[in-house]
């Protein structure tokens, strides 16, 4: 079938609006009728070509929400009709990862989704008689695209797609770095650095999971007020700060966060992080991807005295699991997510959320078709 | 009173058997006869100089076991005639850190003990009218020392003094590092970074624990007998390793360690000691202490794909609750302490247990009075 794509050629382009052969669902798959889909800081990375595993031409996206259109054979967890979250990291509920009971990060596709391709080694997307690479095992840049089975999350019919598309990456992965992985608890104090898409999902995680004091860091004072919209209790821009900035939030803190989570990418702002965390039992958490080839680094002092450090990919969620509950949520109002779409664009518009992105203007552009 | 005591007058100098004068219990102080002491490798880092926090003059030592003979006002959880093994991590039940129940590092005393005096202020040893210093809290290498009351855990009476003294640290750190820190459960794959005095009794915490794969590894090839006669179940030396040991463990368990423990203090051994963990779970504790200065250092990636980097210290114990638990099992004969005394001398011959050491031909050396 024709569809309509963003294709990324090459890296360090514009995204190119053209027409796409889609070829229909094999075993195990689906083909799913993208409805919207957001626009992620990944996404730019990959096409800004510092990503040493992008593959080009490829259809970029990986934060969307659709309908089922049509299932390949084999397939029984979902059906033509059935409203779904496309899974980046998929939930085979199989495989060693997914029986350990501690960790999301389900192995069974991994390594043909990082080679931009089906399980079955080869891709669904082509222009002419070139193959165009799937991306994240997603493609959500795309009117149709095709997914295995394990990596759709069914969701609930009335959830609206220009809202639930966020949970696809930013809601799931800031809120659930909160409550999977670091598994916040009422009074605890927490400290945010990076108060972008996933930070501000940060803190309302920790405002759900009854943090105490909820410490925002970043160097734009406009993200005060958006901060605190979610439910940051301190602010803290760095730039403003006599000294250094590491025990300036162990003082504030009373000897430092129970929790931090960095959500920048700087591996200085990591060593932070874990260095302002309590004494004894602190748990930084990294959630920011750094540039290829960066090191974090601390005395291990650091961590003989108790603190721990650990990171958090998709916010430790199971996305055919835990995906269905995080859309219950904003349904129920329990979290806000339409504060953080600050811009809808058509698909053929679509360059332009990266600029909004770079100008640091948007907190989330969702994009539609 | 006159007391006989192995004085550090200065760094890198043998330690000086000689007359001490010491002052009786303050207010919350005990006064213990010690009956036996380990020599450690901390206390030879602070004597060799390294240390940037060590005292001089001191009486170093923080490995013993002993008896209490006096107490001072105020004493209530000890009497004359107990049995005790003293804390350099002691025990208030009463700090932030205590009622945590996140960890072991009671903070009470904290600030006077690196000092090298008691919660006074003021040192209890004295040659003229000169002050020599404690050392840890503890100053073992007396034959009469005084502590805090919550520096003291009371043992049972038919414990041998010149076995459980061990139990005051390196059994203690080695075996509370697998069953508090890391908590291992029956199944875990583990591997171990050394094999000295610490690692071996890792080994040992790991069998009890019940683990699956006990991994040691040693440059040193004749510690493979030693291992494998505490439950380690394959040995691994560097030297033999064909290219590269990270990438050959992570093969040897089948995916990497669940739980890996560096007891060597290198920095580099504390890299491969994380990378060598399984994606999505693996955890690694450095017991090991670094040299001044020395930072460790990885790729946020490791963290990020769910291995997580943490520390132990004194085994994650509580001294006063775990310490005198640990001294039932070895009664109970639940772990080997026996082996792991390799030599006993005298006090006269404090200095020859640094030699043992050095050359690597002792596990441990028990002092006895």
């Amino acid at each position: 079938m024709k569809i309509k794509a963003a294709v990324a050629h090459r890296p360090n382009a514009p995204l190119s609006i053209e027409e796409v052969d889609l070829e229909g669902p094999k075993e195990g798959e689906v083909l799913v009728e993208i409805k919207a889909t957001g626009v992620c800081h990944t996404d730019d990375y990959t096409l800004s070509g510092k990503d040493s595993e992008g593959i080009f031409p490829s259809i970029l996206g990986h934060e969307g929400a659709g309908v089922v259109v049509d299932v390949g054979p084999g397939v029984k967890s979902v059906k033509k009709g059935d409203h779904v979250i496309p899974l980046y990291t998929p939930e085979c509920r199989q495989c060693k990862f997914c029986l350990s009971r501690k960790t999301n990060l389900c192995q069974a596709i991994r390594a043909t989704q990082g080679k931009g391709v089906m399980p079955d080694g080869t891709s669904r997307f082509k222009i002419g008689k070139e193959p165009v690479y799937h991306y994240m095992g997603t493609s959500t840049f795309a009117n149709y695209t095709v997914l295995p089975e394990i990596s759709v999350a069914k969701i609930r019919e009335d959830a609206p797609f220009d809202k639930v598309c966020y949970i696809g990456c930013g809601v799931t992965t800031g809120l659930g770095a909160v409550i999977y992985t670091a598994k916040v608890q009422p009074g605890d104090n927490v400290v945010v650095f990076g108060l972008g898409g996933i930070g501000l999902n940060v803190i309302q995680g920790a405002k759900m999971a009854g943090a105490n004091m909820i410490v925002g860091v970043d160097l734009n004072p406009a993200r005060k007020e958006m901060g605190e919209k979610f439910g940051m209790t301190h602010f803290v821009n760095p730039s403003e700060v006599q000294g250094d900035l590491v025990p300036y939030l162990v003082n504030l803190t009373d000897g430092g966060a129970d929790y931090s989570f960095e959500c920048v990418g700087s591996v200085s702002v990591m060593r932070q992080a874990l260095e302002c965390c309590h004494k004894g039992w602190g748990v930084s958490v990294i959630i920011g991807v750094a540039a290829a080839g960066q090191e974090i680094a601390t005395r291990p002092f650091q961590l003989v005295t108790g603190r721990v450090w650990k990171g958090s990919a998709f916010g430790g969620a199971r996305g055919r699991t835990d995906v269905p509950k995080i859309v219950d949520w904003y349904m129920d109002k329990k979290i806000n997510i339409d504060d953080l779409i600050t811009y809808v664009l058509p698909i053929d518009k679509i360059n332009e959320s990266f600029d909004l992105m770079h100008s640091g203007k948007s907190i989330r552009t969702v994009v539609t078709f």
